[in-house]
């Protein structure tokens, strides 16, 4: 049962009102298409909004019954979204089972098993997954080129990445466990893990300031943990700004490129707007041609 | 009535006090206009200086009265400069609905609505947006070509940047959820809005520690978000620096152009290393000659 | 008693069980190393895990015994293999002298003098230093060119980050004077090591808050610092991107180059625009072809 | 009385005991003059290290005197290197008033005036300004090319970075008296000024924590400001980068330009190693010729 990323749906009949409502729902070319997407996002971000507003205490005094009722109604609306989605598709199994498919799911049910468990503060979090269902719409629009090239140079670059998170949480393990000895409990390195945490929130220039060491030899080398982590601060931007440069040159030299060879002398390389050859001056054929 | 951003204007009358006026408040290219921009900065700058000077608590207890009288000669200077932009432009309207228009009343008008409304602190806050007025008076001189490279870079970078900043507010919005689940209000994640707040806060590795998890599985999934964190920080990086890059590049493109003129049809843009004009095949002179 | 940072070992001998588990121990291609190096890094991960776990005061009490079992079984585990380390290899002195043999020799110790020594924290953090075995694994498996590409640009940046890292600290040095004169202990600057401390957490933008400026002056200076740490901390991100990105370049530059072959005299790496060879002067064939 | 960056000087006399020091001194390519160097770096870091041992409490208590004989030390050491400096240079007020002139004295001057004042701190701070001393010494040696290839950039791109962190304090000014009016005194904020100082330490991502919003609105305001601060931080790092590596960039060009003029065709951009005309195969005059 593996979870596919992105299977390309289809509908489940080629005509009838399956096929009008798989277009509404699947699809994104047409007006009633590009409303129903606008309504989703207006439904998913109006839904969160009511979970949050629900979490303060002053709030859910005051409106509990009339959160309670729109909760239920996004919920009921999700609801019959997600049967639409199952009865319009040809393989509703291979849709349930994708990981659109399955946030869809999980954005629903936890308001159903709070009518048998008693309502609990982690249902409530497994509801905030909905935000992700925006994802879902957003990459279908116009954004859709500027997010691939995003998401393009950090896939390359992933593995750079992944090295670099390695080293960095090894050097925390490391100045963790050292900070540990050095400060100890009674300055709040209570045991190695916090210290751990402790050197992350550090090293990512975070610092929250719950932990902070006390004795001298403790804040020099808490001075030496953050030079470090300074001056490596640049690998991930590094890693990424090249790769993203590289991405967009690329793309340029890719959309100039001119793959017209001379006739007379076989030169290749020349400016899409030249209709004679550089090399030996006979005329080129048109370019595109 | 849509805000113009910068629309040109133009002057009231074509001779007589109006133009005279005119040329020395809207354009910056005679040495009167630039003594008024200066004259302008500063009287900005020392009236800001004042607002700010007159909410700490020990000096308005002493000097009340002299800033009170200050403030006053400042609102008249500015009411005076208004009324004189309104008077010398050809469609005052226009100028009036400007950005600048709007910021300039902006400007003056809260301390004479402190004559009819009790002195409030918010009338207080609208006033420092004198402060926004400068950059009028900045983009006009040697500063511009700088201002327009970096600004050029980020508008060309607006929908990568937008992007990528909903991506952060969604994984702000999941984080936040979980923590007000796995931290609970007695630990000072009071809300799923106080949350997403601490998620923004430990993202971006500002880090107050107002709020910071104490317990240890809270403290687990704060090194994970501030490791995605600091993972992603690279990415308006990279694209700013990518934009600004190809940007400065282009530019040094145009320095190393090829200058020669096609003796038979006058193309010009040749390759440094073409032997032939790239539009009718003639051949060129050797580049550099 | 120079440590060599990474020698090449020599089997002991040529055939028998002692060449057998050389490659087993110190090579990388076969099924049977392969699965070594895996059961290590499992062996790492989990003896670092009980470390931490151990350090926890809850867990210590209630499951010390079985810990301390885990402990001993971890280091003669540890034990057995640096003894074969040293028995399969020819020069079995080189090897413990070599940086990674002074790793697994101190990532064993601790546990031993423990039994001599009252059970002290020190000794616990040496311990941790097994962490930095993973690299030793991790050097040789597929992330090795990615790892390559990042440290070599580190490497030729290290010069240029030094000069970065000391003018920091210049800087740091100067501004904690500073402090310390304007501020004083009274406001938690106690004295100079300890506002330079607070200048270097300032300016690497980690800001715990355990000592924070709280005069009028003291801020503006701090104000004054952070600035001047935003503006640098563009340097040492620059250098590196920039050395990754030529990096990156030059590689891709391998890619697009000519390879025609001069048919008199076989020269290659021409210009892919020229049309006669660069060393002999006949006429090279178009490129391309 | 301009104080001039960075003059040169030259030597009191041709010959004699004034020219042997004045070489020792003043110049670095001699085995003395680099000995000098070190030891004059040697007696600058232990001079900084003795003042800040000398500002911690219980150091000060147990070795006050040591510590103070050892301060006399460094400074008549220092003040006859001064003297030496103005007799055996051509024009000792050129020196003494050049900006290494000014901060040589500033060194010195302290510890003489806590003779005739009451020994105040304000004076200790002064002294620390030994340590710019160093950046003399460091320049001269191999760092040189390093360094004057980071500061090109720095000083290429300053008039962006300046129009940049004018646009950052003006924001700063804006939000901090927006978190003035909304926060208030009575959650810290206590007046603008000190507001401002917040919004800088929020923008940078310091976030000491000392100051922090407490009322929804204000948090939500301070998350708009770090998504704006967390945006443009890319700005100082974009322009630097694009800096740096135009200029290794151009370092790369000028050094392998090769100048040659093929004396059949006037063809330019000959590959170094050519040693025919890439156009039209003419022997070219050799390299660097």
């Amino acid at each position: 049962m593996r979870l596919q990323l992105d299977p390309q749906h289809e509908p489940a009949s080629e005509s009838g009102w399956r096929r009008t409502w798989f277009d509404i729902i699947y699809r994104h070319d047409t007006r009633l298409a590009r409303n129903f997407d606008l309504l989703l996002i207006v439904a998913i971000l109006a839904s969160v909004l009511v979970i949050m507003v629900d979490s303060v205490a002053s709030i859910h005094a005051r409106h509990a019954s009339l959160l309670y009722r729109l909760e239920w109604g996004f919920t009921l609306l999700f609801s019959i979204e997600y049967l639409m989605r199952l009865i319009v598709v040809r393989h509703p199994l291979r849709y349930a089972l994708s990981l659109w498919g399955v946030i869809d799911l999980l954005s629903i049910l936890p308001t159903y098993l709070s009518l048998l468990l008693p309502r609990s503060q982690s249902l409530l979090a497994v509801r905030v997954l909905r935000m992700l269902r925006l994802f879902r719409v957003l990459k279908l629009t116009q954004y859709v080129e500027e997010g691939s090239v995003l998401i393009g140079a950090l896939v390359r670059s992933r593995r750079k990445i992944l090295l670099f998170l390695s080293a960095l949480v090894t050097i925390a393990v490391v100045f963790g466990a050292l900070m540990y000895v050095v400060e100890g409990p009674h300055h709040g390195f209570t045991d190695i893990p916090t210290s751990i945490y402790w050197a992350i929130v550090t090293m990512a220039t975070v610092g929250f300031g719950d932990i902070a060491p006390q004795s001298a030899l403790g804040r020099f080398i808490t001075s030496l943990l953050i030079l470090i982590g300074y001056s490596i601060i640049a690998v991930p931007t590094g890693i990424y700004t090249a790769e993203l440069a590289s991405g967009l040159r690329s793309d340029v030299r890719e959309d100039h490129a001119d793959h017209r060879v001379c006739g007379g002398c076989g030169q290749q390389g020349h400016d899409p707007l030249a209709g004679y050859c550089l090399r030996c001056g006979q005329p080129l054929p048109p370019p595109g041609g």
